[in-house]
């Protein structure tokens, strides 16, 4: 195993992804390729959803935030594995509607939607709109008679917790795009507007801390936050949520640096705090839903690239560079995310050539890596890049006009192209 | 006239470009929208082309780099124009192919051209390779032989300067990902593997020295440089380069913070530094090119939004959350690039209302701009980003599933679509 369960080496000395030989992919479906162990991803849906069951309630599901990876065939798997969805756009709402996902069970996020996203998530029947604004809840209701259609909602909040120091009501928290600040009391006064409106009913509400966080503090803390705004609510307005979204945020292992995660310790010990604070503030105890998007996908994704040159600068450093780069994974550029790379062609031999790597891009910030070790490659080698399944595809440009790769899932049963590569009369396509 | 000739307002208080109704634009062609000012796009290549004339003599042209920008549409007015094109991978030779560029006119670039890229440009009858490695020249070398085909090149040679400071033989530009450096001696060693090769034609050098420069010493440091190692080569090898490209680089006003540059100065007074240069090396003048992009089309661009809300966040910030961002944009994600926004409603309105432009991202650090002024804007304004000419439509990405907008080309003539806005189906296209 190498970081992950879908990722191990073979007799030949080659990476394997959930089994099959990443050379052999490569060589079948063409460099860059994105493969994804669904067999992985399918666990951690069934993973999530018992411990929810368990340690939540009955009425609690986990809810598969799909802006980490969206295509029709994933949510497909979504729909089989009996997930709840978080779509972001009407784009997304549109890719899980020709899936057969049941839309009753989309939360429908978004700092800005449009009056067209509101009467099309409407039209589809989406279960929950997670109102942002004053704004956009107004805009709403002109749609909702409109329409003649009605909207259950929840109303996203900002409780004011930094997730990496757990620091209640700080500068970064409340100073978001998204959402309705309960320090402010901006909270107070949209909950009360909504609960004034014909046509919506209020729900509940949602929050989101942040991302990468691997122990459950922020999420105790935002619980905390929520359910004291619960009870502070039902005092003023009578009004009792049945429903707590806390949102995304489970870390993932992207390096060996990073922290193992036991996922359902966290959520049993979750469970048991929010029981417990349910208990203290006498506030009944709602469904809970959270969005796990990353740690759903993340590790079960590698791209595989080739190598296209080895350049060593004498007194610099080493440059790799592969067929492959920001437009298909952006985050190095982004955010300096860092990434595990292997050989895999060679993924048995000693990592020990220290090197960068560099993506195809006419940019000198098109890197995928810098100052890792891999086995040392030559041109035409395959170099894997793992934990590639969240955030890559779905953040992929055609910068260059730089075609997208296509995804290939892998499971025990078969190899699969469920998204298959752009070519170039489909880059040019809309060009006139 | 607001930062550059194409912006300005009319007596409704709206934002013109090009003499046309932003808002009336908004509302024919939808939001977001990219619009481009093809008139300017011309007039900066027409500079160019008499400039270059001019001041480097009648052999040397302008050669767009088409990164900045790229779609058909583009590519025929730059074939119209008269100029040579830079192009980085085989999607971008395609679309210039396919708008009837005349390929000989073409460099083709890039640190990893697969052995595809190499057939592919050999097979349309690109002009020049750009041979950036060791690697990449053997491979060329193969495809020759495996052809019958005969290549001309230039080199890729890292002259080792900062542009920004000015000093020679600094780490970040010998420590590059792009080509070979004169200083480590590795430019000598692949000019004469070049010169071994049969089918294989050495033309002369190549370099990039940076972007955003606004002025002209970088470029001459590099011509002095570049000059005196044509003429170390000619005495190593007898080979004397006919032909030298300086890569792109000319800086652009974002903001008004940025200084007005005069082009067509700069050049004439680059080209007397090189004549001068010429002579005292005692080097034969080669034909100069340079690979001006973002100058030529950034300050012809702007991208029309609809405010979808006003979030006044009482001691933090006011944000303005638009229906686009870091999809159609991330340069601001990437690189903190800053840009002028305008609320094209109420152009002539005082901008003083402080704040930051959101996009409609499921991210935090989807922003367009922060602590900038604009008129006060309201649900369904439309708000303007200025210079986004360069880098945006050919960065832009689907995240979130977000569609791509159209590309709208105005000029004096006529309002044309030359990319139509992604539809869903087309975002679904490839999905198996």
């Amino acid at each position: 195993m190498i970081l992950h369960p879908s990722f191990d080496t073979n007799e030949k000395g080659h990476l394997t992804v959930c089994g099959y030989d990443a050379v052999d992919l490569a060589k079948e479906h063409g460099t860059p390729a994105y493969i994804l162990d669904t067999d992985a991803v399918r666990g951690m849906c069934r993973m999530y959803k018992r411990a929810f069951r368990e340690h939540f309630g009955e009425d609690s599901f986990p809810v598969y935030a799909g802006k980490a990876l969206c295509y029709k065939n994933l949510y497909r798997i979504i729909t089989q594995e009996g997930m709840f969805a978080d779509c972001v756009s009407s784009g997304e709402l549109y890719t899980a509607s020709k899936a057969g996902f049941p839309m009753e069970n989309v939360f429908f996020h978004g700092n800005n939607k449009t009056d067209y996203d509101l009467q099309y998530a409407l039209a589809l029947g989406v279960g929950y709109i997670v109102v942002d604004s004053v704004d956009e809840l107004n805009a709403l209701e002109a749609v909702c008679r409109e329409t003649s259609m009605d909207a259950d909602i929840l109303i996203r909040v900002t409780p004011g917790i930094d997730p990496h120091t757990h620091k209640k009501i700080i500068t970064g928290s409340v100073d978001s795009k998204f959402g309705s600040a309960i320090e402010t009391g901006q909270a107070m006064k949209i909950t009360e507007l909504a609960l004034s409106k014909e046509r919506i009913h209020l729900k509940g509400f949602h929050c989101h801390v942040g991302s990468q966080i691997f122990d459950i503090e922020p999420f105790a803390d935002a619980c905390s936050i929520m359910l004291g705004f619960i009870k502070t609510v039902r005092g003023r307005t009578g009004f009792e949520a049945a429903m707590l979204n806390i949102g995304g945020g489970f870390g993932v292992r992207y390096t060996d640096k990073d922290p193992e995660i036991d996922y359902e310790a966290n959520i049993a010990a979750l469970g048991k705090r929010i029981s417990a604070l349910c208990l203290e503030l006498g506030v009944k105890k709602p469904a809970l839903f959270m969005e796990p998007g990353r740690s759903i996908v993340a590790a079960a994704g590698a791209t595989l690239y080739k190598c296209g040159s080895v350049k060593e600068i004498p007194g610099f450093r080493n440059y790799v560079s592969v067929d492959g780069g920001m437009p298909d994974n952006p985050r190095y550029a982004l955010y300096q995310a860092e990434y595990t790379a292997v050989n895999a062609s060679k993924a048995k031999d000693p990592a020990e050539y220290e090197c960068t790597l560099g993506g195809r891009c006419c940019e000198s910030g098109d890197l995928l890596a810098e100052g890792i070790k891999i086995a040392k490659p030559e041109r035409g080698d395959i170099i894997a890049v793992l934990v590639t399944g969240a955030y890559n595809f779905s953040m992929a440009s055609n910068y260059n006009r730089i075609p997208r790769p296509p995804v290939i899932e892998v499971s025990k049963e078969k190899v699969f192209c469920s998204v298959r590569r752009q070519t170039f009369t489909d880059i040019t396509a809309l060009d006139i």
